[in-house]
């Protein structure tokens, strides 16, 4: 598997610890693989906009969804947070351990397009309403120069969430389906998304009940067994393979050597057949 | 002048409009210049901490210069703002106008290396302290590859003023001086330095008394009439002179096209001879 790409997505929640995905990477890059890191900012953005007093509503869709609400001041906080402290403490503590990463965002060379939800319908103390201030964002492509030119140099690329609106503003985009993207546009051999959990349960919460396999044929128990965040997981993983990566692993970062571990078979393999 | 380097500071000062450079910077690609954009961030940054509510305090040191106390929480801030809302407004602004930026920091790629200055000596009421826990830089080498990276794939590189230190931690550092290491590295043909100044004057505050050309004999003068922030963009100046670039020029954020004004000699220019 020497030069195939793999895109590696770390998740931003509460408690989730990047130490064992950064021992690991000076390892997978020295087999010549071509990594890229996608990482989440969901627990630094939520610690910044508490510490500047911001009210950290969610917005409830109809259908149960839980988001953030990007209203403008949120937003500020969000790039901060994400393209700012996220992104340069994950490249200052590789390159720290001797891993030349850069890291960029989404807005950086046009990696990340996203169309602005102009309004959404949010369901509030029982009743519906429409937020037309929320700053959030539906991916709608990828470029990629900006990673092969970096990738070429030897570089680690380290991406934000965080893409480019079609007007030019900055958006607020989910980190995996930000992941999945860019896999796609990157052909990558591989999508690995690392999170506290061991992969996808079929009996939430039950641990001994992880689906090692997905298939078109299993896809749809897949959806219905995702709970809370693993169902924007599991979406990113479709969308993936409808881009065309050969694999999506949903996987435990807490484990040691999170990704070979990944590729070895644990976690929840999502696989064209 | 095609194809020569130009190494561009916009400042981050309160009050600093980018917008004439932002104007500016398409025109100025199509002629094809090879251009960097070092930026500032201190207005942001206040912004934020003050939202934040952290103590603002400023170091003085005791030859009477005033810098950023820069203590890890302040850290935190600085880096948010600056390589968070600051580096992908600037990005986002320059996309929606056509040109293909690339936000990074001195972070990024080791581009910027700097030792972290462990113990400051500051006066506070009149009395000298010993200030050992600030995470500002002085800045030591300049690995520019990652510029060269994004350079010859055809992207406007935007750099936010955040080093890396020598034990991997991130440090705040003067962007102007940020800039002159980089405009060193890349042997720039020009470092171009822009704020709410129409350069150095001799007679300050006098508008009529701006030093059009520094060189070795006029120097000494240059030092001596420097005030304030212009004391940093004098050294700034002295030090991109020193590690080989061909002219240093402090000059007008605020005018029409403020990098070919201050090309044209608007402006203080700094030359070898």
């Amino acid at each position: 598997m020497s030069q195939s790409t793999i895109v590696i997505k770390l998740g931003g929640g509460e408690g989730v610890n990047p130490e064992p995905l950064l021992q690991e990477l000076p390892e997978l890059l020295a087999r010549g693989h071509r990594l890229v890191l996608v990482h989440g900012a969901s627990a630094v953005a939520n610690a910044l906009a508490d510490q500047a007093g911001l009210d950290r509503r969610q917005i409830q869709s109809p259908s149960g969804h839980l988001s953030r609400y990007t209203y403008p001041a949120m937003l500020e906080i969000f790039v901060a947070a994400a393209a700012g402290q996220m992104n340069k403490t994950l490249v200052a503590h590789l390159q720290a351990r001797g891993v030349n990463a850069a890291g960029i965002s989404g807005v950086d060379g046009r990696l990340l397009v996203a169309e602005r939800k102009r309004a959404i319908r949010a369901v509030e103390n029982g009743r519906q309403r429409v937020i037309r201030d929320d700053y959030s964002g539906k991916l709608r492509a990828s470029h990629p120069q900006v990673l092969h030119a970096l990738l070429d140099a030897r570089f680690l690329p380290v991406v934000a969430p965080v893409a480019l609106g079609t007007e030019g503003e900055r958006l607020n985009v989910d980190g995996d389906r930000a992941a999945a993207f860019i896999a796609g546009a990157l052909g990558a051999h591989a999508l690995v998304i690392l999170s506290n959990v061991p992969g996808l349960l079929a009996d939430f919460p039950d641990p001994d009940s992880l689906m090692r396999q997905v298939t078109p044929q299993t896809l749809a128990k897949a959806r219905a067994a995702a709970q809370g965040r693993m169902k924007r997981k599991v979406l990113a993983a479709e969308e993936a393979l409808a881009a065309g990566v050969s694999q999506v692993i949903l996987a435990d970062a807490r484990v040691a050597n999170p990704v070979a571990t990944a590729l070895r078979g644990a976690g929840t393999v999502f696989r064209h057949h």
